[in-house]
């Protein structure tokens, strides 16, 4: 079924809602799904609301729907987005040699469950060539030599150029294990999301389930999170958690960690492909 | 902050969510907190909403808000309900001999989780009424003899007769063990609350742990649901699991699922005073 | 590192680890892991122990082990099965068309994840063959054809000429959707796996999601369980659940469903592959 | 049933299980329970056994078991305890202003869930002292005025007198809120358990929940933990975590986390109190 979308963030006060979804009624618009939040340490209000494409005037599609809403938005002091689902959102993974979360997400793509369209699958390896172009989508290698600071940002150039041209709705860093360069992540804020292997922040940085073995703590975690210029400081989509014990070695932390990371950046990532994660200085609000 | 809490269900129809929060945008109300659920399957509309009381004029209060909404709710066919945080809910706890359940919700009543009065707790044995009295609460003993069917529906008589002079919000059978008269099920729809020492429907009737034991599950769980006729199959308010091994007896089993049962219990009842859920036929629509 | 798996199952009484571990001991193997079991109810002893291959004499084998420990095994009436690490276990997958399980058991097979060999996955359809080839796996496809009872039992004929001859230590229905004669099942006990796609004993049989749904429950799950005669009734040797809510529809159970799956269906399944799961008549001890 | 159980620690080395079970069935002694756990970083062995008293020789009690052990133990250079479970356990509170690990602990030791003596209570608050008495445990008042280290240091000598005296197996820290002087955590390694309101190591020293919401996490914990003389950075026992979203304050994160806090801090003083916890450096090794 045919949707509009529409997210919106602004400064709380009386009479949003009514105005929103009076304004959706008054064009017979009905509404499939709708959440709200309003923050009282910020004083912000976060909405989101499906509209059924369907069940407006026929010729009256997103371009007519964002024309009647702007004057609402600017009443409002509004940041706004309005997607259709007829559109698909576009993802560029960024990928190195590990490939559960690169598998875990082509996969979901391939049944249908992440409704996208993946232009590309980017690393700095080989490695994982023949998984992505079996699944149809291509892959596009671009080393970034360590220890060679003029050569890596050749790369990242490289890269750079290729999302301008893609203009990609989401990047995902699929356990890329590079840092991004500061400009880059600036380019596309709220657009980069990563799956860091660690119930963040505990154990930010470099690895995480060394960490968790040294400490001894008792369950480990991945965290699904906006890019940010720091490293590992961005704002939270999800986290979770699963039960290890002292009998566990690095390795095993590893196997067991691999499930909880795909689990939860696929969770994030889907939320994110539908419009359920809004940003709130560096905290999200997330309607599942 | 004193709140007015709306709920509302009706048949699903454009223009609902912006003629209720029109009706409180033109009172000046702020509304603090808002849910909704559109079933597609039976075609009904469940709606929560928080209104600030203060937000609203200098004597317009819970009965001009109902005055002010009945136009409304006629119109869209509403079914609908204001409470007032102001007004306390009315609990009755009903026990038997486990005091676990029993024991902490009063705890959670003392400690000021759960926003309600315990006018009285009605047991069939004297073993909990030194945990009850301590916490300042009424306790009476009211026996139902097995075997004795007679004096079992005199009790019930009883019961009902203490129930009507105290007109409780919610009844809660806190590990009560003996299964309710049909009429008085039917006199309290969706105003009570039992906790099943399962994962219902697995496991329904007696000795749930002895079954789980049996059957060699490997998480045990408890429900809390509303009690109807139908032993065991009411809508569902609340459940959860627990892990076990091949190690645990039943009565490690009794160890774990008192635990989970508390807790399950705990959520269900605070949704259920917070107004947080609406019944959807035998199934349940929960905004917690 | 080589280990050899000893597992033994014998009526309890005094002094069998004391034997055991004395034997091993005395010829100098070291233990890397042990686990044992003591069922109070049925009176009998479950153990199993990892004994490092180098850790015994140079020429001292699997089948020297086996016949030092013979005697020891008789003494205490044990039933009891050595396995050597450097023998990959042998599995057979019989699938459908629904390919998240077999998607990623191939994946954990080809990432290292599950030691074994998978000399063939049958399916009564073509949908999967690209899948499983790719990753060099042979594919056969047998068809049912539902309503021909002389089709179907002749196929069930050719899976069972195939099974004879790869002779498999596990056949993994990874959502097959088939009932298995029950013969096919008497042939090979506590080697044949299903995953059901339901926290059993609940919602046994068919569209387990949809009784769910008509129940309202709060959670779904999924059973991992060896298969015997009686349907949906073999020993479990894993479950798990996930959260669900008022909002989720048949198919988003499904969607949460697959990844409860194939989570159960992997730890279940790389345990059985290690050893670690035992029977003890319809339960299971498991020493994950 | 009045069982031995045996602790072992000790350098991994052939032979050890073989010594002890050995030694355990020569005497004709029956093992209700048995776990072990070999480090391959540190080379160490630990090891626990439950021995069934009534299965000894009349008059083999457990001074003559510790006799007949302590060659073996010489042996394997061990590090080794025995304790009697018909000699409970003896536990001390220390407690401030908030009850909620306090209520619970009565609680369940009220139940008989936690198998111990609670000689007394010590808070340096009056407001539990109602609470502590009506389960009939001692209660203490010491108080410990900040901003006055005089006062402290003699509040702390004066507890430490209290402990001295009555020689507890364990000191539990039930929200206590004070910073214990490093000479007094010296004097009882392994002896003193915290929990601490977050999951560690996230979130370690003052309001951990304010943290918590302030970075946005998606699940809250809680760590049970031994105290030594680094802040939080004790060998760890216990974790658990719950989900959260972003409607909930830190109020209502304070909430949830009192329900995690309790369980953690249950069972992590359950397994202190079994035995069952063996430290590992500054890491755990756990038997559940």
């Amino acid at each position: 079924m045919r949707r509009y979308i529409l997210t919106i963030t602004c400064p709380d006060r009386v009479g949003i809602v009514a105005a929103v979804t009076g304004l959706i009624a008054g064009h017979g618009g009905s509404v499939l799904e709708a959440a709200q939040h309003g923050d009282l340490d910020t004083g912000r209000f976060f909405l989101r609301i499906e509209v059924v494409a369907d069940s407006l005037p026929s010729g009256f599609g997103p371009d007519q729907l964002r024309a009647a809403f702007d004057p609402v938005a600017r009443e409002f002091d509004m940041a706004w987005h309005l997607s259709d689902t007829d559109v698909p959102k576009r993802l560029i993974l960024f990928a190195s040699t590990e490939d559960h979360c690169v598998a875990d997400i082509l996969y979901r793509h391939r049944s249908g469950e992440l409704d996208c369209d993946i232009p590309v699958v980017i690393s700095n390896h080989e490695d994982l060539r023949g998984l992505v172009e079996w699944h149809g989508v291509h892959f596009r290698c671009v080393p970034t030599p360590s220890g060679d600071p003029v050569a890596k940002a050749k790369a990242f150039g490289e890269m750079g150029r290729v999302v301008e041209h893609e203009r990609p709705d989401v990047i995902v860093l699929a356990r890329y294990m590079q840092i991004l360069p500061a400009d880059f992540c600036a380019s596309w804020p709220g657009r980069i999301i990563n799956i860091h292997h660690s119930f963040l922040p505990s154990f930010a940085g470099a690895r995480p389930y060394h960490q968790a073995y040294e400490r001894g703590v008792k369950l480990i975690g991945a965290t699904c999170h906006y890019v940010t210029a720091e490293l590992d400081e961005g704002p939270i989509i999800e986290q979770d958690t699963r039960r290890i014990d002292h009998g566990d070695s690095v390795d095993e932390l590893r196997r067991v960690g691999r499930d909880v990371e795909r689990t939860v950046l696929a969770r994030g990532l889907r939320w994110h492909l539908e419009d359920r994660v809004l940003l709130n200085g560096n905290r999200t609000v997330v309607f599942p």
